[in-house]
């Protein structure tokens, strides 16, 4: 996921004005993801937890509760939890798309093996439910496990939509919803809950945090056709593992003829061979995909944006704003 | 685990005793595995769910609840989320046992693949985590997340004693809570919690779910040398994949000179040949290591059963005491 690595500004900004708050964090992910009978587990998470993760989720939870006014100290807990959760998803994915790269090391799975991918990750869920459980919040617990089987259905929608020329538009924003914007939704909602926040924001939290994560994995899927390598993605890979997003459906609503056959044979079928990416970018060209996709990033974007209205001004409300517009700023 | 298939008489009367109960946690079983976007996940559990599993787990909630006076509805709901919980981990062991038979059939990651097995148990673990949720009861959440980290712990651990012949009995009974006992310990003990049974009781009931659960995995671990492929277990599975159970643990502390350098080529470093597991059985009769395993499995049968005693009298605490002596009939 990219988003750990690219945004730079609002997002060093937020890391300043929360650096208390985010030392408490890590110091509590160190604690907890020790395990006095298993060494392998550190072992495991460390490699992940200290890879770089810019930790975009769980600032979310703590500037939301700063930004509502929060002065206690739960929301330390949550900000630990969603990044567990984070971290969790990311070993579980690791087995699954059988990667061999993550953050630009090589992936637990290759330097342990799959048992362990597995297994610490099912430790950290169960350690990120303990952390939850602690703040004594029932609502709080309720958000945190919709969004937990929101992520797993989302993560087998995909499986099943993935190769499948007949996904459409709605499909995909489901799985997007499961594999990116139910976690930052739940990382906001929290925060503003823990609070006390009044209705009105919570449902605005939950919302920026949803909409900032469809734009961002859209921007992300975009570039999967035109970004570079130095943002960590090889261009193409979503097209090798025929996956279904945005401009793909694009260009195959809008196929007939031979267009039509190409994307059956690439992405049905998958017999892809040399010439087939370009060939995809090329449809994506004569059919305005790219740009369509784009259009519909920008306009989550926006809904992120807009969402902030009932919100308490401030820097920290100025900063979300601002992250909102970067997380789509490499695609415009 | 062959539990589920083996146990039939104590098994049967608390399955007609509680038959009412039970059929409440089936129903709500199929109707929480639904899943509205993802059609795969129902697929692959329903394989699972209704493919003959005895449903102990759930059985022992529910008897728990009804021995402590319960007269609600939310010992069906967490009886539910423990055979969730169990059913996750059988899909993610399937995984990482890259086993190819589960209860007779073929296994879920052998008709679907590896990635539905890992992202429907996690789907699973957060449906068990939405359904402790609607008890309302911060409790149970705790016990049952504390038994999801130990779960998730004693197979790492398992992972990483595997293959190395300091291990010792301690750590294997550590691996063992992991692995059994402590969904055991949990199901007992929220049964009794949820039906506000006095503390005395809910700690006879964690002590009896433990002391039935490593009682039965010390049983299956022996078996393992010496059962019948009538009760679904090949002989020698955990000797191939180089597991210390207790037998090994005890021949190994005896071995010396020639025994050793067995060991350590067919343990430590698994250079297995034809006739090395009747060498293991021999040695184990040599030094007595089978009785010595049988020995410890009868006393932690014990445990389970003294345990009961603080419990109110009845029928459903006489065939809990039933239960425990026919975890080890097979071996005794």
């Amino acid at each position: 996921m990219g988003l750990d690595t690219a945004i730079a500004k609002p997002h060093d900004e937020l890391r300043s004005l929360l650096a208390g708050d985010l030392d408490a964090v890590n110091h509590l992910i160190r604690e907890r993801m020790a395990s006095e009978h298993a060494p392998r587990i550190p072992e495991v998470t460390a490699h992940l937890v200290e890879a770089g993760g810019k930790r975009v989720r769980p600032m979310l939870t703590l500037a939301a509760a700063r930004m509502c006014g929060y002065d206690g100290a739960h929301h330390v807990k949550l900000a630990a939890t969603v990044e567990f959760i984070h971290t969790a998803t990311l070993l579980h994915d690791d087995v699954v798309d059988e990667s061999g790269q993550r953050r630009g090391r090589p992936s637990a799975n290759l330097l342990w093996d799959n048992k362990s991918s597995v297994l610490v990750g099912d430790y950290l869920f169960a350690r990120s439910f303990q952390l939850m459980i602690e703040t004594g919040s029932m609502r709080v617990l309720d958000i945190l496990a919709n969004a937990s089987a929101t992520i797993a259905e989302g993560e087998v929608l995909q499986l099943t939509a993935a190769q499948d020329l007949a996904t459409d538009e709605a499909t995909y924003i489901q799985i997007v919803r499961g594999k990116t914007a139910a976690l930052f939704a739940a990382a906001t909602e929290v925060g503003g809950v823990i609070a006390g926040a009044p209705e009105d924001q919570v449902a605005a939290l939950h919302a920026y945090g949803d909409a900032l994560g469809i734009a961002f994995q859209i921007a992300d899927d975009l570039l999967d056709y035109g970004g570079t390598a130095a943002i960590g993605k090889n261009i193409g890979d979503d097209f090798r593992e025929r996956k279904m997003t945005l401009p793909v459906i694009h260009a195959v609503a809008a196929a007939e003829g031979e267009e039509a056959a190409f994307w059956n044979r690439v992405i049905a079928r998958g017999r892809q061979q040399e010439g087939d990416l370009e060939q995809a970018i090329e449809l994506f060209r004569r059919h305005g995909s790219l740009d369509a996709t784009r259009d519909k990033a920008l306009g989550w974007a926006k809904k992120a944006k807009d969402a902030l209205a009932p919100l308490p001004e401030g820097r920290i409300r100025e900063l979300m704003r601002d992250l909102a517009d970067y997380v789509v700023e490499r695609i415009n």
